[in-house]
């Protein structure tokens, strides 16, 4: 496996565009990112996802580059969804007590607008929390602060095996 | 830009476990398959989509590894949302005569069952085609055929730019 | 209450329009219909309601009238989700042994057509039945076959106080 | 027509119970609401619908009566999502220049708790307006200042034929 990887890695190197290095990068930077613990996730690393919690409110963001493009070069709706849904699975995860976890059963994207730009932000506010769903609004923003996707999302309550 | 990303891969293939040798496998094969036009764009590769036409159904389907995990180690729920996203929104387009091209702007998905096993298959189907919209049916389905997500897609028809 | 009502149905009669008295008896009916348990609602009665059981799939169908007209004189978006929530949640509760309920947790309905012609009718179809949840998908259909609107459901499975 | 219409009438007073006068007086103070154009359409009307705008937000309000009830006394799903569409949708109309209109393409509501208690009150409020779309927030909260549901709407923007 270690051969075929090394094989790989170098038939990607040669001949390598600019965009190619930064793809490259961006994907090697996000195994290394799951691996220091900055991600729980692949997915989370290799979209460089950052989170900061404020007042209650969860925000989720990550660079806009040709890792997140569809094939129309704008960011694929796919990229919106995830991470407009990690940061509401995120925030439902934060409100509950050890030993229990929350799971998406919904999630509702409405898009408005072409996701460009530098960055692109979700931010999620809990709507409702009762004993066995919590409903969590989630809006994703763009660096100009124009909003660009509007979600929400329903999370069913588990307890954890432990 | 290249020595840093050599630099990056020397630092990953450091140490790294069959898992992680596994995963930058399949990120690089992704940037592959983006080059070699198998899949329209670096998402569609690093998930390594292959898809299907069978009578008016599109189908799309990718492989569960650790690159499609959350941090609980099922498919994440925004990899599904990507998966059928992508077969209703290719579904879509296909539909359009040329010039034209359809954009997400409603995407719900409703979460049935953990993502588990080897593949997942999103099977995509024509609701309704008007001349402004169209409305797909996405559902995710399971190796063993269970089927653990289902979606509906709305789609904005627009005229290209030429 | 009784002379209230006596005068406020003269009121009403005086300088009826055709549509006017046409709108009364369907109100009127709905009274009937609810205390005859044709309807488990009021709602159900005053628009008519009609069910049918075939094959796992469940059809409720409402004649379309003055009464289920919005301000623009089709068919309102309420009465439409409505209609395919009582036919969806009617089949979600069919499915569950004695003692269960069901209750609609998330509703999302895409509207595609306007809802115009003699009667409109729900087709509800289980999507999937689990311990703690049902997805139902619901198509409503207009007189001469077009579909109008395309659903899908989520409901709550709970055990009912005896 | 009339004689049929003052027949049903007759037959719904005899031995109508006090429940049965205060559904026959909303539904016959609709019919006036109605034709006095306090509402827009007869299901404005019998829903006794009262709308307040404010600072931008929309809300309609509705009494909780047996006029609103599922089977099970509390009120029918189907009568919250017309409340919040319409408010919603009201709301969305307000938006637009003289000679054009917004019907709803989608509807996606959220039941978080079961609408009990006087009153419900939904509060719309615009997320984005774009030259085709509309896509607006809509809460529903009851008497005692509690979400029962939440939504969103999209609405496709069209010019009126004159």
């Amino acid at each position: 496996m270690r051969e075929q990887v090394q094989k790989l890695f170098n038939e990607c190197m040669t001949g390598a565009t600019d965009e190619d290095l930064l793809i490259m990068k961006q994907l090697l930077e996000g195994i290394q990112r799951k691996k220091n613990s900055e991600n729980g996730s692949i997915i989370g690393g290799i979209f460089a996802m950052d989170r900061k919690m404020t007042d209650g409110n969860l925000e989720v963001s990550i660079p806009i580059s040709p890792v997140t493009y569809n094939s129309l070069e704008i960011v694929h709706g796919g990229v919106t969804a995830t991470l407009v849904d990690t940061a509401m699975g995120t925030l439902a995860n934060m409100m509950l007590p050890e030993g229990y976890g929350a799971v998406t059963t919904n999630l509702n994207v409405h898009y408005l607008a072409p996701g460009v730009g530098e960055r692109l932000t979700a931010h999620a506010t809990v709507v409702h929390q009762g004993s066995k769903t919590i409903v969590v609004d989630g809006k994703v923003v763009s660096s100009d602060g124009k909003i660009i996707a509007h979600s929400t999302g329903s999370f069913f309550i588990f307890k954890k095996n432990q």
